[in-house]
This record gives C-alpha cells, sequence and structure tokens, in this order.
C-alpha cells in the first residue's frame, strides 16, 4: 500500500508550525525560531525531529505543562565549565542560550561543557551541535528523554534513545555530521514497520515486554528499542545519562517524564560541549585533513549490494538539497493529524 | 576440549613483563611501569590487552621501531587544549605523561583535552581514563589503531576499532567504568571461536573478505570485524578518528601502521578528556547521585535467561577482587608464546 503524502514549501510549513505555537501561547519571536528549528529537521529527512512533534509541543504549551516565558537561569559558571537550569522552559528556547554560553566558554578557555537540568524536548540534537559548531568550534550535543530502553539483560525502560551527536566547523561543516540514538534504531521506525503491515522487523532493533529479543513486530510495538549492539549501547546511553543528568543535578532516568505525560514537567536534561579547533590547527587545515579521510572513507571499494560508500551526514544533506527545492512530503496520516493539534489552538492548516 | 591455563600472581607477572621489557631495551623504571599498566588489564580479566600485548611489543622496542627513550614534546597549549607529539615514543609513556597534562589543565580551566599523533599501542584505553580519574576528573579516552574495519557499505579496512572509555572520579570510581571498542566485538572474540571450534559466530560481529555480513567463523577469520550496529558504530569510529588524528595533526585511517607493521612507525593516535566535577557538584553529591543511578539499572527485573542487571566496569572489578586473589590464569598457548618472546631477549619464564 502506497504511503499518501502532502507536499509543502519550508517557508509555508515554517509559518504554520509558528502559528500553531502563537495558539499555545508562545511569543511570536520565539514561536518563529522554534518553527525554524523543526523544519530544519524535516529538510534533512529527520520527519521524526520536526514538525510532527507540534502534536505533543502543542498540548504541553497550551495546558502549560512547561513555562513559555522563561530562559532558565546560570547555577554555576567556573573557567569552561557551566551547570545551567532550564527553570522548566522550552527546550529549544533554552538549548539557544547554553550554546551561546558553550560558545562563549570555548572561545575563552579552548573547550567547554555545559550542563542542562529541568528542560524540555530540545528536537533534533543536531541543530544544536551545528549551531556551535557555526562560532568555528566542534559542537558536541547530548540529552536524556522519556525512559523507554531498559538496561542489557533487564526488562524494564530505564533510558530514553539518549543521542549523541558531533558537528564540525567552518568549511568542514558539510563533510561529516553524526546525530545517531544509543539504540539500534528509533522507536519510529519499528511504529513504521507496523504501519506498512511489515510481519517482521530486522534481529538486534526490539525487545518484547518481557525484555527477551524479538523480529516480531507485534510484540516489538508492545515491547522496547533494543541498546546499539546490547550491552556496548546501554553503556553508551549511560555515558550520556552521567553528563546531562548526574552532572547537572537534574532528572536521572526514571525521574524523567515525557512529552506525553502531563501530570509532571518532563525535566530532562541536555549537554553541550565545545571545542576551539584553532587552538589545535588553522580551520582551513582542519577541513583539508576531514576532506582527506571523508575522501578515504568514500573511495572504500563498496561492497556486494551497495553503490557506494557515504559518510555520517550525508543522505541528510542530499535529502536537505531536494527537499529545499521540491518541498517536504508529510505523511498524510501526520498532516491529518497536524491539522487536528492546529484546530485546538484555532489555527487553519494551510491549503 | 577444555582450554588449560597457567595461573600466575600479579607480583610475579608484573616481574617477568618487566622483565622481558628490559631485555627489549627499555629503562627499569619505564620497564615497570608499563608491566604495571598490563597486569592492571589481566587482572581486570581484559587479557586480549595484557601480557599478551608483550608478544608484539618486545620484537617491536627491541628492533627499535620506537623511541624507548623520548617522552614527545609540547606542540602548542592552549588553555584547555594541547596537542601532544609522542615522537614514536612507548605509547603508555606518553600517555602518562598526557593525562597529567590533561588534569593539570582541567585543573587549571575546568575541561581539557589532549589530543596526541605520532604515537605507539598504549594498551587498555581504561588504565588512562582511571588515572584521570583518580585526580578528581571524569576522565575520558580515546585512540585509534590499525585499520581492520571497514567503513559502513565498504568492504576495505579503514578503522581501528577505535575504543570509546570514559572513568568516573573519587568514590564513583567502582560505580561505572565505560571501555569499548566501537566494533560489535573485539577480534579477539572471532579467534576464540575459531580456536574453540566453533563453526558459527552470531550475526553482527563479522564481514567476510568482501565486506558481506557473516556466521561462519571461517569467513569471519578471513574478513573483518564489524562496527558496532553497522553505521552507527562507524560513525562513532569517525567521531574517534576526528579527535585523536584529525585534530592532533597525525596519521589518519590507513596512514596508521600496526604493532605487526616492522617496516614504518604505527603512528597512532590517543586523545584524553578531563572534567573537573568539582565545578559542577562536590563529588561526594556526585558519587550519591551515581550510586542512586545504578541502584536504579540494578534493580530492574532481569529478563529471561539472566539473573541480574550489571553495570559497565562490573564484571571486571569482580574479576580483579578473585584475581588479585586466586591469581591469573593465562591460557597455555599465550604463556608459551610468551616464553618464546622472552627467550629472544634472553629472559626465563618462572616456574
Amino acid at each position: 500500500m502506497a504511503e499518501e503524502y502532502v507536499v509543502i514549501q519550508a517557508e509555508p510549513l515554517r509559518a504554520y508550525a509558528a502559528q500553531m505555537l502563537e495558539g499555545a501561547g508562545v511569543s511570536s519571536e520565539r514561536a518563529a525560531f522554534i518553527a525554524h528549528t523543526l523544519v530544519e529537521a524535516n529538510l534533512r529527512g529527520v520527519d521524526s525531529h520536526g514538525v510532527q512533534l507540534l502534536n505533543f509541543y502543542v498540548e504541553h504549551m497550551a495546558m502549560r505543562c512547561m513555562d513559555l516565558e522563561t530562559s532558565g537561569h546560570v547555577v554555576t559558571e567556573s573557567g569552561g565549565t557551566m551547570t545551567y537550569s532550564a527553570d522548566n522552559g522550552i527546550g529549544q528556547i533554552v538549548s539557544d542560550v547554553c550554546c551561546d554560553h558553550v560558545i562563549r566558554l570555548a572561545k575563552e578557555h579552548g573547550v567547554s561543557l555545559v550542563t542542562v537540568r529541568d528542560s524540555n524536548h530540545f528536537g533534533a540534537a543536531a541543530f544544536w551541535s551545528q549551531k556551535i559548531a557555526r562560532a568555528g568550534l566542534i559542537g558536541v550535543s547530548f540529552c536524556n528523554a522519556t525512559p523507554l530502553v531498559p538496561p542489557w539483560q533487564g526488562k524494564e525502560p530505564r533510558f530514553g534513545t539518549n543521542p549523541i551527536c558531533m558537528a564540525l566547523p567552518g568549511a568542514a561543516e558539510t563533510s561529516w555530521l553524526l546525530d545517531m540514538a544509543t539504540t539500534t534504531v528509533a522507536m519510529g521506525k519499528i511504529f513504521k514497520a507496523n504501519f506498512s503491515g511489515e510481519p517482521t522487523i530486522p534481529a538486534g532493533w526490539a525487545f518484547d515486554s518481557e525484555g527477551v529479543p524479538t523480529t516480531d513486530t507485534q510484540k516489538a510495538i508492545k515491547g522496547m528499542p533494543m541498546p546499539l549492539g546490547g550491552y556496548k549501547g546501554y553503556g553508551l546511553a549511560m555515558m550520556v545519562e552521567i553528563l546531562v543528568a548526574v552532572l547537572s543535578g537534574g532528572a536521572m532516568s526514571t525521574e524523567v517524564g515525557g512529552v506525553r505525560i502531563r501530570t509532571r514537567p518532563m525535566r530532562c536534561g541536555q549537554a553541550f560541549i565545545g571545542i576551539d579547533v584553532a587552538r589545535y590547527m588553522p580551520l582551513n587545515e582542519f577541513h583539508a585533513r576531514m576532506d582527506w579521510l571523508t575522501g578515504n572513507m568514500k573511495s572504500t571499494p563498496p561492497s556486494a549490494g551497495f553503490e557506494e560508500v557515504l559518510v555520517a551526514g550525508e543522505p541528510e544533506w542530499r535529502m536537505a538539497r531536494k527537499r529545499k527545492v521540491d518541498g517536504i512530503p508529510l505523511a498524510k496520516g501526520v498532516w491529518e493529524e497536524l491539522a487536528r493539534t492546529a484546530a485546538k489552538v484555532n489555527v487553519k492548516a494551510p491549503q
């Protein structure tokens, strides 16, 4: 069964998203910025972190589950380190401020690490690593999230998909960009297999509800995503949890709420790292070295069944070039759900 | 077929290892230190990174493939950043100096990152992260290595097993320790399956020599280890390569030699990060939070077939407690190979 799509250009999609956010009570300046971050994810083809998040955000915001006005505050700043409290502010607004801090501190001290507590969902991590990278730094970002993933050998969720994301500065910006959940695949891929009527999913994607690895789509839907490669993904998720939650003094593991939970603040954590490349070598030299390295990857003879070797970020840049011209295809189901969300805040979907 | 072991206590094993290193031309002080780092890995049960490395090291050293006297030199230092040239010195000697630098710089600036070029094999990454952690910091270490692993969709090696390692300070030291290759398993596990006569290995461990995933042990032996979880492990390996090789100005990817290659220096790279936890919160608070978090993992109900949930580092601490008392069992084949290596430098194996 072919999926139906509504195709919309980035600009009207941004305007629509901003209207919905304003309808939920967000100031117009903030709404425009948040809409921009979401549509950037759609342009890159990362639709799970694009405007479909508004179905969660808008209701959360309209019910004042988060503080729409605050920008949070600095708890401590010392050398290249900072603890920041988001004060239950909007994840994107707070992350924007914190990335400015991480940039300033890395320029002053060479390396910086800002850890953030009591925050909300910040969208795609790539947006923030790229913001840091555009200031001439290697930008790294992490976050924790609603517990969905069990520790290895366990059968109850203790972690979010706790992503690891790194972006590169200067002309190296488009040579490589890593943004990966520490699960084998995002839960969205399992939902998609279900939606498409696939009876099975590949081994290594999911557990059933008892924590037993399964390839049965129906069992996986009721189960949990698997940490990347088993115990190693569990270790990476814990590494992220330590940097964003233990170190920030914020909510850890099962203390974190969620975008579907209305009874308590989400309280997720984020961490941002900046590394001032120019202190190691001139940026153009760094770029030339990255060119050599990605060239060395891309010239690797492809294995059977593949036509080329890619580097991280490449599929998304290709997609962005295409979608900037052709527009963004949103699944009809997503579009209709967005329209229902919009209606709740008295916004009309564009034609 | 049961494997036969020679069991030896840590102290005489250290002395034996040190004698072999001295036999290869290393000063007695340096030899004792390197022997200590190797036996620490054996105590933790990480035998692949213990004294069996001497079979490579000793010949390499005796042939002066590395510089046994140098400690390398600082190329640049600025804020919390440093580029260090190992000048083809011994990996453990140079890493010890660089960890001292990373500790000093993190104490001065809060966060530090030392990247190292033209180095040699540094043993287990855990030793270095733990050294940094014992100074009250979160300690992180990375390295690249001899190309063995192909990029995803490629069929020729471009990466080492490029590990990611993080250790925690103070009383949190033994609450969690991550030290993981960015491949699904170490090549040693595939060798072991072969040695034990297992016809197949689990899916996801290896490619055949054409870069096609295989579960045939014989094809895997002639093939390549698989990046952890496929394209994500490839992304993580590249992240490591950027921090240790692109940023250091050293050898990248296929430019890196190896412990089995005698015709050119290894030129591997390392990177060390220090994060001064006390600038974020008192160390005892950090420890209490880690206790809560690891407790939250360990209290997760185990899934079918498992008796408990562990945290990273726990199997190794258990092993170390046992081996400190019972001694270190070395496979008879490893012991005999060591004896042959020792004989080459006129050292007699202990009885």
